[in-house]
């Protein structure tokens, strides 16, 4: 029998599940449908009805644990609170999973899951300080201190995407304006874009593309084509993201900033301004002590094994516990 | 016999030092001159001197360990890396301790020293997750998440007084423009005082005052007496610094932002306007869940305590350890 734990994903719209071993290796995984309407508690013996189904004990897994990555999940009290994309209120999401499952569960939100991620299985193997920063839609980040998640008093430390970065910058969906995810993060690169197109002249691939057809994508296909405004926009953002970074150094001095996300797979074009914005903008002490590296978990599958690694390090850590 | 640990505070013309308890009583203190030319050995052995002249045992005392705050201190290594205004080098300060009076010994900068006091003496008891700041000549800050002093890959974590926050801002020390030491310490709101009494034309008691005798104690006299542009530095100082917290707790989401130092010494008006501008820059998710508060460390003992609690919190730490 193979110990294997599920690692969950839940979104808006799906709902992605895995069976994950403690080496990181996804040995099944499913994605249904989440109806945001319905209670969470469908969801989950959805979920249940799906893993019975895999008839997993004839298969030679043995599960032994829960971890699921979910928006506005509280690690500390394992609810989710008013979930922008769900309609379930505040739901005890911790309890239903130990109700239908009977075994040990943890939940968060979906950056921090990717730090963890990172940490077990991916770019982060080994490091105790480090920051992930997913760069989606928003821009999440999971914060580590000495091998573990902060989450602060309140359970949503790590919002970096929030910290304000230009005073009086552009309006933010939280309701503040200059927020770092208004630039570094899809829809923020694409507002540079239309900014920088804005208030150049100079011909460009871009300027043919809608604004709600301007996606990350056709700003690097642009950049590989050698399109100077397009590489204007990266260096724009990259500008922003390296003084941002520097500025996270300070508080908490990682050794290693880990970029995650659709913008990020925009490689050089994304990582060589943000790193040299960075360095010039690193307080000396700081110098050559944290390096800024892409994420090594495929992004197909990263929320799965993030959910799972939650779980792992729970499971590990009450065995370390137990054995001392 | 009564337990006791040696706190010192290493400057760069005095170094003071005290016995002091578990309770954070200090019972014998003592200050001799650093002597900055001299190397750190001899600084050790007249501090040893001292203690052994005060003849513990005849009275009563057991001295059991030593903690030191000293600038570039690292807490991991154990050494000071070329202290600005010492003559030393890079010197293994707990190394030269342990080795004059065979006992632990730990060490860090006085910021961390001084959110240590505050946990085990001060304002911080009993909580988890806070951030010291020291408003000093410069502002230092400790950061403290789950009741560990935060120090990162380099040791040198926690330098929230050079987070950047005014993009070509104020020439800082460090090189850098716009650091926030610049704007919210003692030397910036000296800076900010001369600023407001160029843009500004009415009368004022500061403008009788020379920028070198101008302090943080005579901006807060002349808001006590009403002075219209001093009510305005105030002001402009605690919008930067609150501003500049709320993003502190976008990263950590403290449950308490400590105020330590001369200028908050300027009561409600220091902490007025900082706590204004704090709630107002808040991400929705974190309101009402962190509380800025002054120090309740004595200023004069600070220093002391602080690092006494440095080395209580080690003594006390092995001390589970060996219990497990």
């Amino acid at each position: 029998m193979i110990d294997v734990v599920l690692g969950a994903d839940i979104g808006g719209t799906n709902t992605v599940f895995g069976l994950v071993d403690l080496e990181g290796t996804l040995h099944m995984s499913w994605s249904i449908p989440t109806k945001s309407s319905e209670p969470a508690e469908k969801l989950i013996e959805r979920m249940k009805e799906v893993i019975d189904a895999a008839d997993l004990s004839a298969n030679n897994f043995n599960l032994i644990g829960i971890g699921a990555g979910a928006p506005n999940a509280n690690y500390y009290t394992g609810y989710v609170e008013n979930p922008p994309n769900l309609e379930w209120g505040t739901v005890d999401l911790k309890g239903i999973f130990q109700n239908q499952f009977s075994l040990p569960s943890a939940i968060t939100n979906d950056a921090n899951a990717a730090a963890l991620g990172e940490m077990l299985f991916g770019a982060a193997i080994g490091k105790k300080d480090f920051i992930e920063i997913t760069l989606g839609t928003g821009l999440g980040s999971g914060v580590v201190v000495d091998e573990n998640v902060v989450y602060g008093k309140s359970g949503f430390a790590g919002e970096l995407g929030h910290v304000i970065v230009i005073e009086n910058g552009r309006k933010c969906g939280c309701g503040r304006n200059g927020c770092l995810e208004t630039y570094a993060s899809a829809s923020g690169i694409r507002r540079t874009a239309f900014e920088v197109l804005a208030n150049k002249t100079e011909k460009s691939l871009l300027r043919d593309i809608s604004f709600n057809n301007l996606t990350s994508k056709s700003i690097y296909d642009a950049a590989e084509a050698g399109d100077k405004l397009a590489l204007e926009i990266f260096e724009r953002t990259g500008e922003i993201l390296g003084k941002a970074l520097a500025n996270a150094t300070a508080y908490l001095s990682p050794e290693a900033i880990v970029l995650f996300g659709g913008l990020a797979d925009a490689r050089h074009f994304i990582f060589e301004p943000t790193i040299k914005y960075f360095n010039q903008n690193l307080l000396p002490i700081f110098k050559d002590s944290c390096e800024i590296i892409p994420s090594k978990l495929p992004a197909s599958t990263a929320p799965i094994l993030g959910s799972a690694a939650l779980i792992w390090k729970e499971l590990n850590k009450s065995q370390i516990e137990e054995s001392a």
